[in-house]
């Protein structure tokens, strides 16, 4: 690839004296469940037995998608700019949840199909005005690809520069589900059928139109399953942004809440360029959009949540954020049973 | 029965206005899942357009059980005291989530087999240092279960007029999934051995020890079904409060949030008196207790999560609140389409 990230697993020389950490809480083994599973993971990413969530941040990559045209979405393509407008007014679901709970959102303008007005939480990074048609053509150059990528890296290095090491990524693009269909349906083999849902609301005769186009850009493109040529090829500016940012973050040793079905669809093709990224992620929830449990199994991600949601804009990420945190908090700061002078079961059977 | 509720369901007069509310939100419809019909539950409990959760408390019931001498727990009964000093200390995991979450916390010795040092947080309601054992003879005689039931009424009616509307209730008693399996299988007629489970932490041979002692008891007794009698047979102190903190809470359309084994047990025991008790409640996960999954299907409740809890404490009902107060703030503070100028499926096609 032609822009290098040095990822290594976590460290784990930590996971023993952590897991003890973990069974010495006034606690019955095990008895907080994933929550523990959770503690371990946070603590080998940061490699230390007191783990922090510093500065925890959401950035919402948005783009718009040539696809759009042939008739895919249930909702036109003007909402996307018009969404950015409703986060950064603050009345988006994520706005209300992402205030709910200290996060900082940042919203990324990855190629949005409109002129978007300056805003301090805005990063204006637009690749171009939305995607090519990729019924017909690639959706962006290899070039434009490599760009969006550096452009989500570089994102990501600046909010660790400013303390931020925990770092959630989500999206917002009308027409994204039916790229990240068509990036999971080439990268995992899955039956394509299994690949594509209803997006934002399509009825069943719409569903049927959009698998019928999606087979129609395949017959055109070909399986491609090398992730750069099919991220080119069926991607959006902020599904290409989205790589670049799980990327940098596992470079950085930095913790990655991912979110629903486009965001998967991305880690998917990061974590076809380096496998290692994914040790770095805390998956949020399962979605009720087809083909996010099938990829999350795939990626062998257990999800926090399972609460139906199909919003995207890293809506599932700060709503499991607050377990992140009790998973964090627990570990730092429940007492031992010897600190306590609770009995133990080990000790007094 | 001789303590009367007067519990009537939620009225249902603002269930349209209240989906219309959530359905003009800036989200394709149904969007957020199990959140809009929480938010919809809460709004109709509260019979209100713009529900709040004020004073947000935990209440954690705690008493000793005779049947722990037939060796039923792999845990001595001395650890329901000591867990008291810990909560009260702020080493328990509950101790750590509340705080995260600003929820009020409060300690009940419902019937503790220990004296336990006044603290600001402990309510003194002790109605004897332990149930008998239940193996030859009732826990509790009649009188004190009635006791017990009025003490959890008059504690939640304190919480009440302290300004409290949202509340949650756990329990902390070692040997206490005992009663709750045998209160599940008397009312619910689910087999004995799918109602018991390893508790806190029993191996498989102490599992097989613990079924062949209830089945003792059972034979004992018989299968009570009047909820009365059997709670006052196979209970603790602590659940007869939850039933009547469940009560009183549902009397007075407060919000409820329901723990997990244990709790949802003695949910169960309260929803065979008044049934429109459980309208009041969001069941906040399912554990990893055996039988509680069973025993919310029987009750018809979805829980919001599933992280193979089995602590007690009111632990999940503090890891899901965060939930609980999403769906609030979205209902009242996301933007409508109309209000954000983002276009509508329904309108634009």
């Amino acid at each position: 690839m032609p822009i290098t990230f040095h990822i290594l697993p976590p460290c784990t020389e930590l996971a023993e004296a952590l897991q003890s950490k973990i069974d010495h809480k006034t606690k019955p083994l095990g008895a907080l469940g994933q929550l523990e599973a959770l503690a371990l993971q946070i603590g080998l990413c940061q490699n230390t037995l007191s783990p922090q969530l510093s500065q925890p941040s959401i950035i919402i990559f948005a783009g718009d998608h040539g696809i759009v045209e042939s008739g895919v979405s249930a909702y036109p393509q003007v909402v996307t700019a018009q969404m950015i407008g409703n986060f950064l007014a603050g009345g988006a679901a994520i706005s209300v949840f992402a205030k709910q709970h200290g996060l900082n959102l940042w919203i990324v303008d990855a190629g949005v199909n409109a002129d978007i007005n300056p805003h301090e939480q805005l990063i204006a990074a637009k690749i171009a005005k939305g995607t090519q048609n990729f019924l017909s053509q690639p959706a962006m150059t290899m070039a434009q690809c490599l760009t969006a990528i550096q452009a989500g890296a570089d994102i990501v290095l600046q909010r660790y520069n400013a303390g931020c090491h925990c770092i959630g990524f989500g999206e917002m693009g009308i027409g994204n589900t039916s790229s990240a269909a068509l990036l999971m349906h080439c990268l995992t083999g899955i039956d394509l059928s299994q690949c594509v849902g209803r997006g934002a609301g399509l009825d069943d005769a719409q569903l049927q139109h959009k698998l019928t186009v999606l087979k129609h850009a395949l017959a055109h493109h070909g399986t491609l399953t090398d992730p750069l040529t099919a991220l080119s090829s069926f991607g959006g500016f902020e599904i290409a942004m989205l790589v670049g940012a799980y990327l940098k973050a596992a470079e950085l040793n930095m913790l990655c809440l991912v979110d629903g079905f486009i965001s998967t669809a991305a880690l998917l093709v990061a974590s076809k360029l380096y496998a290692s990224v994914v040790d770095y992620c805390v998956f949020s929830h399962v979605s009720n959009e087809q083909g996010h449990q099938a990829l999350l199994a795939y990626l062998n991600g257990k999800a926090l949540l399972t609460l139906d949601l199909r919003l995207g804009e890293g809506s599932g990420i700060a709503l499991a954020y607050p377990l992140v945190q009790s998973a964090v908090l627990f570990l730092n700061n429940m007492a031992t049973f010897d600190e306590a002078q609770v009995a133990n079961k080990n000790t007094d059977h």
